[in-house]
């Protein structure tokens, strides 16, 4: 079963032809100088055009999307940053009359985690939470079996705006406190000049800080940025007990770029989880992403097949 | 339809008779001084057979108890503290053995909320997420009109378990910074012993403070009880914001003997809500619960009809 999946970011959209657990093909396009959204669909649509001809037909499209979206209608909930026209495009009838497909669009975090599910780190299992750290920290969760995505589709996916400190700072989603203005993408670089001894960091001379410089630095020794990571390790270990309490998985799998570090995260995070997470039957087991940027994309069968399944069943 | 209702609590069992929306009879003993399970379990059973004289045949007994449950083999999971011989017993068998009835057994919180979208304040809505305040902080949430449960059944019920402090102190489930270790019954003693300039609080006079003397002393214009009261209102509203990220409901219920100050309480954390919750769609409603203490007693239809249900429909 092929299908074109999509997945939608900010800066670049990646996109291929899926064979059930395989990607036969993938590529990226920038996406970074585009006006709006429509601008980018004509892109995709051609992209399109020219690997059907190489892999012949599919049976849909699969869209991950950074935002807040209603499976049921295939509309976009929450604005997403630059695309301002995203929440006045009907995809579904873009997709059917320019490529003549059926669509599905998801929260890219939760498409994640089907791909993982699928054909990763979490093959064969149904209660799951996945946490991709990035620019953002994304969060799902799979409960026997099924994405939990709450009646108006926040379930789940608002992880990283999960307080860690009730007297900390607002976040750029409104909150107090939440994990991730204290250890994500967007929020390092002001983490890192504002904390103490910055100036005197190897850190102090990289111009936009992101997380592969802060652990390459702080594996060379610097200190500050020894600090700033073992800090950041500490609030996804937080939030990951939180998520833990919250949605009862047996296992966590954890995402992003970042994730090229994993032996560095991982250990820390699972003798966290172990030591911290109250449970009456064990420890859930702390993972890396096995797909690296390709999950959402891995994702697409699962999100497509997904009408097909029996309901979730709650004892 | 009626059914036994009991509510297991560490120094007290509630107990009564249940037509469907209507508590017929109901009454308290003293389980403080049970040495275990079994006694009181001996006096349920006395107490049982002379309501039974006056309100007829019950369908079944539903029991709420102060733990992790398992509800598909009615069993308790996690130990009841008092109770040491709580995981030995088998409730079914007594029930069936003692009384002649099918036994159904839920963690308490979940049993309220149950109670309180039955016959309170979550009357005709399918999203809800209730918090009570309490000795310690038990949540639930319901989704689409089922119970959130989880595979080992601690979902949604560890919701005062959320970290609100990644450097907060240890609490006694072994996470850090919990909510409950920074504002609930059992907490407050010791908070209160600890805040700046306790020493000249009116509330240095009280042998073993509990909200009830919190909200007083407060109203009356003590300082340094208007502090911690407004220290605790802040963790009730982290922990409310959390949870409404975390499950998506339409409301949230607020129960639990505090609630008698429920108009000190109820418009703080929906104002917190108002400016702190992220949403697509709107705030989430705060609300009072109505049931009082009588809450998860009026879950016992609800949960004795549960296996007749659909099983949850997620979109």
């Amino acid at each position: 079963m092929k299908a074109l999946a999509v997945d939608l970011g900010g800066t670049h959209v990646a996109y291929g032809i899926v064979d059930d657990r395989t990607l036969l093909f993938h590529a990226t396009f920038d996406s970074a100088e585009a006006k709006d959204l429509r601008s980018v669909l004509d892109t995709l649509e051609k992209e399109f055009r020219r690997s059907q001809e190489r892999f012949g037909a599919c049976v849909g499209v699969a869209m991950g999307l950074p935002c807040i979206v209603d499976t049921s209608t295939n509309r976009v909930l929450s604005a997403l940053q630059k695309y301002e026209d995203a929440l006045q495009i009907d995809l579904s009838d873009w997709c059917r009359s320019r490529l003549g497909l059926e669509l599905r669009i998801e929260n890219d975090a939760r498409m994640a985690l089907l791909g993982e599910r699928y054909a990763g780190a979490g093959r064969g299992e149904d209660n799951l939470v996945m946490m991709t750290l990035g620019t953002g920290i994304g969060t799902a969760a799979l409960l026997h079996g099924r994405l939990l995505r709450g009646t108006h589709f926040h379930a789940a996916c608002l992880g990283g705006h999960l307080t860690v400190n009730f007297d900390g700072p607002l976040c750029r989603c409104g909150n107090v406190g939440c994990a991730e203005s204290y250890a994500s993408g967007w929020a390092l670089p002001n983490i890192a000049a504002t904390w103490h001894g910055f100036e005197c960091s190897s850190l102090a001379a990289v111009p936009s800080i992101g997380f592969f410089d802060l652990f390459a630095h702080a594996k060379a020794g610097d200190a500050v940025a020894v600090q700033i990571r073992d800090h950041c390790l500490k609030i996804w270990s937080a939030t990951a007990v939180s998520l833990i309490h919250a949605y009862d998985p047996t296992a966590l799998i954890l995402g992003g770029g970042v994730m090229g570090s994993a032996e560095e995260i991982v250990p820390v995070i699972q003798d966290y989880v172990d030591r911290h997470v109250w449970s009456s039957w064990g420890k859930p087991q702390v993972r890396a992403a096995e797909l690296g940027n390709s999950a959402a994309l891995l994702g697409a069968i699962p999100l497509l097949k997904e009408e097909n399944c029996a309901p979730i069943e709650l004892r």
